[in-house]
Order: C-alpha cells, then sequence, then structure tokens
C-alpha cells in the first residue's frame, strides 16, 4: 500500500512510552467484570484537535508544533491520516471520529469537496485494514465555512440548508463505507444570535424536517448506525437549539424522532448548560437515550468551552457509575473531545494529554465498579426509597391511589418522619473509594 | 359583613397618589388595539411578598414595618385579608395570587389547617362579592414546612408524598370555590441536593403520577382552570427538575401530560437557567405552551432568585412583544413574583414598587404595539426567510425535498449568498421606538 | 500626497446617511454644559475591530466582506489606512485607536516590523495633517503572535520579556510621533494559564519592573501622555492579572506605580469580572484613576468577551452619569471597543453600529444631564446620609470620635431608626427620565 | 463548677465513633516535618454553624434536630456552651469561632447584649480552664439585626455606626479576655444594594475610620491578636466593599492599614468571586496576607453562598500546598465555616461532616507535604523560569535594564524559543500522587 511516497512516511514523532508519561492506571489487558479494559473503554481520538487544531484562540495565533505542518493541502490531509493512524497504534486506542473537514480540504466547489473525501477516505479505509482502530462517529462541520454565518439546517436561507444535506448525505455514506459505529449530529450554528431577526418556529420545524430525512437516507442506504445528538447551550450562536439532553429531548418527542436518536453528552457542554456532567448522563440514561460521550472537562469558573482533557477523578468516576449503570455505553464510546492547551504546543503533549485523560477514565471505571459492587449507593437508595416497596407507598407507585385516598393517608397520620440524606457522609465515602482504590497495590 | 370586629378595620396604610410615585404610563382607561390597558394587562399581586414576607434573608432577620405586624395567628391571616383588599383596591389591580400557607396558619394538623384555611377563604370570598379583584391563581405550598425537606411529589417518603396529594386537592377545592382561572404548580424542593442518594426515575415517575391525580381530580370537581408549572432551574435545591421550559416541556410529553399544563414563566427563573425572559416566552409560545407570567426581574450579575419588581424596559417590551404575539395570555396574567428589596422596608414602598412594575409593563405593552403595528420585527423576518416561500424552500418546508434532491440542487449552485443579520441596525431600532414612546407621537 | 497609486483610492465603502440609520440623537453640534456634543463625547474608533477583524470566531472562519479585502500585506495595511480615513470622516468621530499589528503587518524581525509601523505611521501623520481625527491612544499587540503564549512581561521567558519592552517602547515613539494623548496596556496574556506551573511572585515582580521601565522611557523622550491600564478578568488566560480595576489598584499601589497610571475601563470587562460597568467608573472615580472607556457591552448570559456594540440606554446613562461627575475624562474618550457580530458582515454594519453606539451614548449623556440638573440622585444621597453633618457622625468624619465615645452614644440611644432606600420608587424615576428624554419636555 | 444545673447536663447527642464514620486519614498523633498532625492542622469548629443554626433557607423553615432545642434565651445559650464542649472534647478539635449573637442572645439594649454576654463569656473561660480547645477567633455580627439593613461601619445612619463600634468594642475585649488568637472582620453588609442612592466614597472612607479605631482600641487595651479580614464579593449585599482579596488588600493600602492587618480566606467566597480557592491563598501568600483560612466549599454550578464541608482533595490539596509554602498560617487555623446540608438534620450528621472535612484537609496535607518534599511544581518552575537566572533575564530582575537595552536584546534574537507548559501532565501527575497517597498504608 502506497499512499504518500512511502507507507508510513509521516510518523507521529513523540514516543508513548516516555517516563514519567506512561499509563499509570489504565491496564487495557485487565478485566473487570469479564471483560478487559480495553472492550470496556471505548476510547476515540478526536481528529480534529488532535491532527488539526493548530491552537489558535480568539486572541492568538496558532502555536502548536507538528510532524505535518511542512504540507499544504491533500498532501497534509494524506500527511495526517498517516501520522494519525502511528499514533493510534502507539496509544493503543481502539476509535477515532471526524468530521468532513477534519480529514480534507474543501474545495471551491461541493463536488470538488466530495472528490477530496473520496481519496482521503480510501486512504484510510486502506489503513483500518491494516490496523484494529475503527470508526466510532464522523459528521459534517456545517458551521466553520462562512455560508453557515446564519446556521445550516436552521439557515434563514435554503441554499444553506440544502448544502447542509448534501454534506449529511455524503457523510452517511462515508460513515457506511469505513463502517461507522454511530453518527453525530453537533448544532453548530443551529441555533440564534438573537431573537429580533429570528423565526423560532420555522427554524426549528426546518431541524425536525432535515433529521427525518437524515433518517429515511441511511435508512435507504443500509446505514444502521445510531444517530446521536450532542447538546450544547450556547458558543458559538447565543443560543443554541439544542441547550441540553432535556430541551433535545423536548425536541425530538415533539417532532417524532425519539426513537432514532440518542445523545453523545459532552462534560464540558454539561457544565456550560449549568449541570454536572453526571446529571446529563444520568437524565439521559433514565431516559433510554445515553449513546456516547464526549470526554473532556471544562473549568466551572469560566464561560467557554475549553475542552480540556479529562483529569477530575470525581468527574470521570460518577460518569463511569452512570455508564455501567447503562449497562454500557453499546455501540457509543468516550471520544475525547478535547485539546491540548494552546502552551501545551509540543508533539509530546498529544500523547501525554491523552494519556492523562484514558488513565483518568480507567481510574474511575475502577472505583465506579468498586462501588458498585460494593452497593454503595444502591444500599443507601434502597434505604431512603423503601416507603415505597409496601403500604400507601406501593399503592402509589402500582397506579393505585388517588387525591382522594391519599387525603384519607394524610388526615391520618400523627407524625411524619423523615430521615437524614447524609450527603456529608456519602462525600466522605467516595473519598475513601478513591484514595482506597490503588491502595493494595 | 363583618370578619374582625368591623369592616375593614385593618387599612393598608401608605397611599397610591403621593407624588412622585402614582402612574406615570399605566392608564387603565387606554385602549389599545380595542381593549383597555386594565383588560389586556391582567395584573395580579403576590400575596406571599405582599403581605406575608418580613424582609429576612439568609443573613438577616426580617426588617418590614406592616399595618398587621401586630397581629397573631388567625388575627393575622383576617387583618391581612382586610388590608390586601384595601391595597388591591387602591392599587386598581385585578387579581392576586396565593399559596395556601400565605393566607391561612398552618395548624397542628392537616385536618385543622384545613379548617383555619376554610374560614380565610370564606372571608376571602366575601371580600371578594365587593370588589372586581379575582383569583388569578392559587397554589399549594410543599416547600417551606420541614416535612417537604426531601421533596414532596418527588419525596423518598410517601407519606409526604400522599401529604402533598392532601394539600393540592384542598387548594384544587379552593381554586374552584373562588372562580380560580389558573391554577400553579411551581416545584419548590421538587429536584435533588445530590444525585448521589437520589433514584431520579422514580422520583420522575411519581411526580408524573402526581400530576394525573391532580387533572383527574379537578376534572372530577368540575374545576377547570388552566394548569401551570413554573420552571425554575435551581435553588432551592441543588437542581430542580423543572429547569426551564424546554425540561418542563419534555417532562410533560414523556408523561403525556402535555395537553393538560402549560407554562407560567417568571422572568427571574429564566435568567437563572442562563436564558433571557424573551425566550422561554419565545419557546412556549410556538409550542402553544404559553400560560400566564410572573413578572419580577433577576439580577444576572448575581446566582440566585432576587424577585426584583419589573422595571427594564426592554424586558418589559419583548415579553409584551411575545404576548401579543401569542393573542395574548388568555386566562393567564402578569403576576408579580416580586418582592421589595429589604432595605426598602416601609409600607409606601410597596405601592411604589407595584407602580413601578405596572408603568414598566404598561410601557413595554405600548412599544411593543407600535413594533407590531409597524412591523418593524416582522418584516425583517419576512424578508431574511423569504428563500422558504419558493423554490427549494418551498419544496422544503412542503416536504418534497429529500437528501437526494437536496444535493443536487446544493451541486448545482455557484454561490451562496448570504444576508447581513443586521443585529446593530435592529437594536438601534428598538432604542428609537422606546424613546419615542411617549415623545408626543 | 500620494500613498497609495492615488489619493484616496481606497473609499470606505457604504453611506453614513442611508436611512433609517442616520443618527437619530447624537447631534455634535449641540450644546449641553457649555460645550457641543462633539467636544465632550470623544468617541473613538477601534483600528482592530473595524478595520483589521475578519468576523472569524472559535467556530468559524472570517466572514466579513470588505472594500480592502483585495489587497494583501504592506499595501493591505495603506489601504486601510486610506478607507480608515474616509470612515473617521464620514462617520464625523474625533478620535482612533489601535495596536501596532492592526496599522502594519508584522515582519520576519523586529527590525522588519518596526520597519513597516514607520511607512505606515508616516502615512498615518500625513493623514492626520487633512483630518481633524486624532489619536485617543495605540498599544502593543503583545498577545497574538506563537512567541507570547506564555505572556509577555509575564513571561517565563526573558527574551519575550525583552521583545516586549522593544515593541512598546517602539510604540511610546509611535504614539509620540502621532500625537497620542493616552497609551494603553491591556494584560493580553499577563496571566495564568494554571498555577500549578506558575511562579506568581516573580510574574508581578516583573510586570511591576516593566511598567516602570516604561514610565522611564516615555519621560526620557518627553511623551506625556497619560499611561492606562485596561483591567480584564479571564480570557484568554485562565486568570488575568488585571482581574478589574480593585485588583489593579492595589498592584499598582504596591509596585508604587499609581500616581502614573489611570484606568481604560471596559464595560464587557467589567461584566466578566461580576461588576457593573458603572461599579467599575464609580471605583475608579472615587479613587482619582478614571481614565479613559473603552465604550461596548457584553451579554451577561454569556461567559465570553463579546465586545458587543453599546446600545442598553440604562448603562450608556448610568456610565455618562459617572463621568460627568468626575469632570469629563481629561485626555480619555469613548473607544467603541466593540464589533459587529459575526453575522453583521456587510461593509454598511460598521456604519450602522457606530452610529448604534454613538446614538446611544449622546442619549446616555443628554439623561445623565438632565439627572444631574435636577440633583435626582444628589438629593437622595445628601438626605440619606445626613447623620454624618451633625453629632456623633460629623464627629465620626472629622476623626474626632473613638469606639470608647461611640460606645457612650450607642449605650444612650434608645432607638435605631433607618429610613427606606427607595430602591424601587429610584428606579422609576430614572424610566421617567429615559421615557421624557425625547419626550419635548 | 456548676452552670446549668449540673456539670455537663446538656451532652452532645451523638457519637463520635460510629462506623464508617470514624477519622480514615486524620491522625492527630502522627507527625509530619516535625509537627503532629494536630499541631499543623489548627482545625476550628464555627459555632453559629453547628450550635446555633437551624436547616432553614429562604424557602423553608428549619430542620435540624437538636438536643438543645427544648431550651429559650439565655438557657440555650448555656445549653449550647455545654454541648459545644462535648462536641470539641469528642471530636478532638482544638479550636473554635464564634460571632457575639451565636454565643448569647441580644438584649433589648446594648446594655443587656453586653451583660448577657459576660454570663456566657464567663461559662466558656470556665470550660475552657478544664478543656484543650481555644478560641481561634471572635467577630460582631454586624448583619443580622434589622439596625444593620443599611450595613453597619458603612450604614449612612451614624447611630449604626456608632452601635457598631460598640459591638466591635466588646467583642475585641471578650477577645482579650478568653485569649482569642485572631479576630476577624467579615464585611457582612458593608457594601451596597444599589449605587444610585450609595455615596461609596464616603461609605469607605468610614470603613477606614472605623478600622483604625479597632487597631487603636485594641492597642489601648493590649489585645494583641492578628486583625483579619475575610473578603466576600456578593450576598447578602449585591457588591460588598472586600470583594476578593486584593481589592481589600486595595482597600487596606489606600488607608494605610495593610500591616495591621492579613485575610481569613474563605473557599466559597473565592469562588463565587471567580477565583480558585488557591488562587485566593496564593495572592495573599505572596503579598504576605495570609493569615487564616475559612475551609469550605462552593458549588460552582450554584450562584449563592453553599458553605459545603469541604471534601474535595484536589482543592484541599492545593490549598495545604500554600499553606505549607507560606511557612503555615501562624496564629491562623482552618475554621471550618461549613454547615450540614438542611436535609443532613439529625445530631450526628455534624460529627460526619466534620470528620469529612478535617479528614479531606489531612489527606491535602499529606500530599502536598509529598508533592514538596519530591519538589515536583518546584522543579517544574525552576526549569520554567531559567531565563531569569542569567543573561538579560538576570539584568532585569536586578534592575539592571531598561527599554533601551532591552530592545538591543531583541533586536540581535534570530529566534525564541519558548518550551510546553505541560499542564496536561502536570495534571496527571497530581492525580498520580492523590492515588499513591494512601497506597503503601
Amino acid at each position: 500500500m502506497t499512499h504518500f511516497g512511502n507507507v508510513n512516511k509521516i510518523k507521529f514523532e513523540g514516543a508513548k512510552s516516555t517516563n514519567p508519561f506512561a499509563f499509570k492506571f489504565y491496564n487495557p489487558e485487565e478485566i473487570i467484570n469479564g471483560k478487559t479494559m480495553e472492550e470496556y473503554l471505548r476510547y476515540g481520538v478526536a481528529y480534529w484537535h488532535t491532527f488539526a487544531a493548530d491552537g489558535s484562540d480568539p486572541f492568538g495565533a496558532g502555536t502548536m508544533v507538528r510532524s505535518w505542518d511542512k504540507f499544504k493541502g491533500m498532501d497534509l490531509a494524506k500527511a495526517r491520516v498517516e501520522a494519525s493512524f502511528d499514533f493510534f497504534e502507539k496509544l493503543g486506542v481502539p476509535y477515532f471520529c471526524f468530521h468532513d473537514v477534519d480529514i480534507a480540504p474543501e474545495g471551491n466547489t461541493l463536488k470538488e469537496s466530495n472528490q477530496y473525501l473520496d481519496v482521503i477516505v480510501a486512504m484510510i479505509k486502506d489503513y483500518m485494514k491494516d490496523s484494529k482502530v475503527k470508526l466510532l462517529w464522523n459528521t459534517a462541520n456545517n458551521f466553520t465555512n462562512p455560508r453557515f454565518v446564519h446556521g445550516a439546517a436552521s439557515s434563514n436561507n435554503a441554499d444553506v440548508f440544502a448544502y447542509s444535506a448534501a454534506k449529511v448525505k455524503k457523510q452517511l455514506e462515508i460513515g457506511k463505507e469505513l463502517g461507522g459505529e454511530n453518527y453525530v449530529f453537533w448544532g453548530g450554528r443551529e441555533g440564534y444570535e438573537t431573537l429580533l431577526n429570528t423565526d423560532l418556529k420555522l427554524e426549528q420545524d426546518n431541524l425536525g424536517r432535515f433529521f427525518h430525512m437524515a433518517v429515511d437516507y441511511a435508512k435507504e442506504i443500509g446505514f444502521d448506525a445510531q444517530f446521536l445528538i450532542e447538546p450544547k447551550p450556547k458558543e458559538p450562536t447565543t443560543h443554541q437549539y439544542d441547550y441540553d439532553v432535556a430541551t433535545a429531548y423536548a425536541f425530538l418527542q415533539s417532532y417524532g424522532l425519539e426513537k432514532h436518536f440518542k445523545f453523545n453528552i459532552e462534560a464540558n457542554h454539561a457544565t456550560l448548560a449549568g449541570h454536572t456532567f453526571e446529571h446529563e448522563l444520568r437524565y439521559a440514561r433514565v431516559n433510554g437515550m445515553l449513546g456516547s460521550v464526549d470526554a473532556n472537562q471544562g473549568d466551572t469558573l469560566l464561560g467557554w468551552d475549553t475542552d480540556e482533557f479529562p483529569t477530575d477523578l470525581y468527574s470521570t468516576t460518577l460518569a463511569m457509575y452512570e455508564i455501567i449503570k447503562n449497562g454500557g455505553l453499546g455501540t457509543g464510546g468516550l471520544n475525547f473531545d478535547a485539546k491540548v492547551r494552546r502552551g501545551s504546543f509540543e508533539q509530546d503533549d498529544l500523547f501525554h494529554a491523552h494519556i492523562a485523560g484514558m488513565d483518568a477514565f480507567a481510574v474511575g471505571y475502577k472505583i465506579a465498579n468498586q462501588l458498585i459492587e460494593d452497593k454503595v449507593l444502591e444500599n443507601i437508595i434502597d434505604d431512603r426509597y423503601v416507603s415505597y416497596t409496601s403500604g400507601i407507598g406501593k399503592e402509589i407507585v402500582e397506579g393505585k391511589a388517588n387525591f382522594k385516598s391519599l387525603e384519607d393517608h394524610a388526615l391520618g397520620l400523627t407524625e411524619i418522619k423523615n430521615k437524614s440524606g447524609r450527603l456529608e457522609s456519602i462525600k466522605a465515602t467516595i473519598n475513601q473509594y478513591l484514595l482506597k482504590a490503588y491502595a493494595g497495590e
């Protein structure tokens, strides 16, 4: 196989095993609950942050130093493919994710863009044959190009709606071609800058139509990936339509789409919406809508999407708790939608950052498993809600009570006895599990 | 009619007409669009803030000086009724709202509480006969008493669920008795302090059951008030289940309740959830769910519910714009769920504050009407979305397009032409309407 | 004078007087308090936003359509100068502001950059001769180039400190050459990403050294512009050293610099720090440190620097109130550090946006003047604090009281009588002044 | 000794050693760096939260069940003293802190209040003789009583200023009587509700005068406790004067008070001001102003002061890092200004919560010590800032450079070489230290 002069001409420079940065906690072969960590922790690398981003921010130019910087255009696209598969292998990660514009440059026309994509997709497919890495999901970037200035499927411009549809159509075909296990819709600029010039109803109706068309087309071509919506509350637009999981769930129900979608939940998007990561996971879980995870973290003292690599062990523990209680993520995975800081511009930082994140989720997985094995939270909950297992409580949950029977019960009560919620001791218990996780090793 | 020794023994002290505090902009008899301001602006007084609150906050004791302070228990309850009707009349406000505990003290038992309520409700009913003031809505306070420490309908304690049901049952009966036009459910402590001890699924299922029982009981007794849910994101609990309109709408759809409820939208709750007031109103409006309004304002630099009297004319204008576009609020109204600052402790401040709010909404109403009469925003929107009225855009909205036809269209495009969204000039136009509202034009 | 082939070859396309976007409220010749609006409202155009920005954001490429887009390098720089002076004249604005990199491209070396600057500065100087526009302030952009990744004067790299000093030195010389009336220091990346790798003490000491060197060099070359620090709390760094006015004031006092600096206060930076715009102005004013203003506004529901054009009349009124009470801004001005929205990409939007802002501050100025003329707030304050004009209050402010004499006084008090703060009626009064400003009264 | 009928009649019910809630990590006798944990970790109990608070919040009545609830007035005050010393002993905590109103009821006059205080202070002094517990600090509550509605030392009412002075005078005397090691000033309502009715300059001048009088009086009576200011940004007032450490430091410098005060830094106040806890500690430390700590934590997704017991080990580790680098807290300590949740209303929760906090700081102390012993961050910083130890960097820090010499240096640079800041790997290293802290035990 020759793509770019020589096989693997472009290596991902920087070494996985430089101490002290090798894995400390993630062990792909360690078996927990009958599965290896590698099987369960379906980590993914985000092509955009890791291979396409340059470290620029609203106040500064790019800083990243990359071994593929010397190339341009399609040569750059090919070099990135080569480097990426070298990186996947060195890191030992089973999945990757991309937007169309991450893997190939845009052409002057849609046709040309699609031709570029075809070349790179063929190259990726070839590389995948020799690799164990698989496509967790792909998506269309319908927000960067100026044509999407007023949105894509929610644009006020029907040409833009059409163009967006064509791009998603192409990505559905590519997803099928590469065996993608999910397909993600992140709203991008589907939202508004100001209500003053916005027809909210038409825009949301059009979004509904767009999703139905996507469902239909995937069915038509036999692409059975799980469709995922990724909520985010604000940024880049002032108000994004998929504000949070609940908002997007209301939308899906309103438009009869709830059977066709699940959610791709991003930690930093959760906190920007005022929720904890675990809240969004729990809400999706109990509604049967938890699909996949964008594994990162934000800084709750900052008001923008920082997309940091996840290192907070409280957060990874509670996230993995929800995922285990969900019976795993199914076709979903833990995609590191995370970027090294602008100041972490050396290529090695990409290794260190991914390892930091993989270790953090491995630790979280281990602690969450132990908590569940010991029924720590389950016992607390069984005890707290015991009143619903008999008597008036049982009647309530079985639908046998009504306001009259409940009033009768209430009139007969001489005392109502509540018990402490014990938040402080539960938090102390979580700390004990955290600190003892590696105490015997 | 004698209630409290003498008729109207307890006057609301303080005078409506002390300059410079009389109405400047609200004129009940002014006719706009065929209705008097009084008919359209269905203002309501919140009994809790105006007659029951003492100005205490987490760092300080009550400061309010009130003419009814000298009474206690049922005498206090009666004095408040007398003072409140005096206030309603002096202020010229058509509606009021209350929780059970605002109007009558709690007894030692549910039975005793209900007996107290019966006495006061009879007194209120008598007063209403001689007054034009009507009941906009009533509700049960299922959050203040320690029994509700872990929630009411979402409590882990089935006795508390039953007690809550009994209290709502009583309020539904009282609502019917007093001719209440709506009935409000604010979540209070329906939410969680921490996910670690919470069975989210059971709690939400129980909430769903509770609402169905309320719907059934209202039907049973022939109480046909509009049911309203009042979203709030956080406070007092860390996470409230009715986070915002979209979240509550998702809930209602999931539990098959969306036909039985609309929303009571509070400005300060909107901003605590990260939305503008007008966003929540718009979202409810386009989904046919806009029921009533809790008219107040928050301070977006503070993180708690400040419940200030509304004075921001931008906010009242955009709110009234949504209400007019909604064809009015139906049975709903503009309830001043607002409290005078702790430092505004004199009785006159209650007049000044309500007048400030009534004037602010009257101004907003006038400006919004002028904007609509001149089709200011309508013309902008017609022009912006014109592409959906013909060609490919028309096919999209008529359901005739699919991904293939759209791709064909997109491949044929040589250029995509967007137009400026003109936010800055639209905002300047709003200012012009604001400044010319009372310019003699 | 020929610069770029022909004089004024590059016009700023788009017309100032297109209705409905001409000035509605700003009248340069209107005399208030003995000065024309033009004299008092020293408006400035921000070269970076208006002539150099392209509308890109973290999720999208540039959208702006500009008449000078066809040029590159030094030709682009010259075209911008020509267009800018055309814009200044058409808009009728008396001042402009720039960073070094806004007016000229960076060369491969510092020497080359300086040579480019010399060419453009000469051209600007020539244009200024034929124009009434003056330089409000200039500054060095020490944050965009990758070399400033870890800060400039607070960089961990001494070479970067030196390079930053050289850039500021050049700008001080240019400020003197062009008659700049102020010189601004915005912290850029003077702050930290994480405390974990930061020597806070050394970085702040170095900042102190840097400012002293700047003061010394300005004195040496006889550049007597007012030095200004522009506080901002976060973005781009996680924590900026000049968090707010108070923080920067503490710094200046600690390093003995408070006599040499005042503050350039930006509205959006104030709100990002949790303060109102007027708070920052007031704090600076009462400490004798109010120098100049970056006139824009933020969106308090968003967590990043949106730099919107100012249109909120409450904000402009309260800002102008502080400025008038300060006796004006001295050498300072009202620089529109504001950018048209990414969706407002047409050239005309720049006119509309500046006019919106100039009108908004003109209205604010007029209302604030009327409030002051009528002593609305002054009378409230005189009355509220009257207790400090006699008796124990007078002793306190005259330094004649101590804890013993105060205790004696307190022990003798039989009652402490406070009065309402009247916030609600004061806010209503502000609304009345706003609505009657152009009512013909 | 008999106080309340019988010695220790009122026990603090609830047992310290109920498993699983006994100390897991705090071992008072463990020696680290030559001191026992007990000596170094100068824990304090906050009398107000633990013995006086009832669990009420703005939406609910008190829930706490306490063994002293049956008493009233001075009997209640005495019962609390007995219970508190029982609690101190059972918990093994070396310090406590109080406001005047926590320990004794207010009388009808200042004189009466002081008499009540005298009785209780004598009782406390007696108990202290038989106990190892000491007074970390006391303070005056000048914010709860309605007389402080507009502030205390910054009130617009001179009588209130005087009354506040009298209360602080009494507390200084009590601090001396009980051997208090510090004296704290928390701003309470020293701030403003609105700038519209506020004379900011007079209020801040009066605050300055008040602090000088306090310094003078402490000197007069020979009370040599460390004076501490406790910053908080907002709540209860809209804007508090001691917004954060930097703001208060600016104030102290402006009024010539910086030699007489240090800071008492509260974690939750830090985050409400937009800072991390460690930022405030670091800022105070490098300015020589770190005095004591209010050890709690907030919820950064909530906008009010939650005062949770500290359990976040990242936060306790980074806090203890700053404290160790400060050479300890001197006379200061770690006061648990923290309250059990309203839902944690059983008396045992007070044990569990304090143990959770003491364990969390013990863990943080151990990890921070290990980090320092291994020079983890010190080596990173030495390496990052090495450029300031020779050449141009050395000249900068030694004051030998100026803008000309720096420009010469910059012109000679052919390349500027920065190094990665390595944030991701540093965070991974912190995790490794956390997880291995108890791995060998």
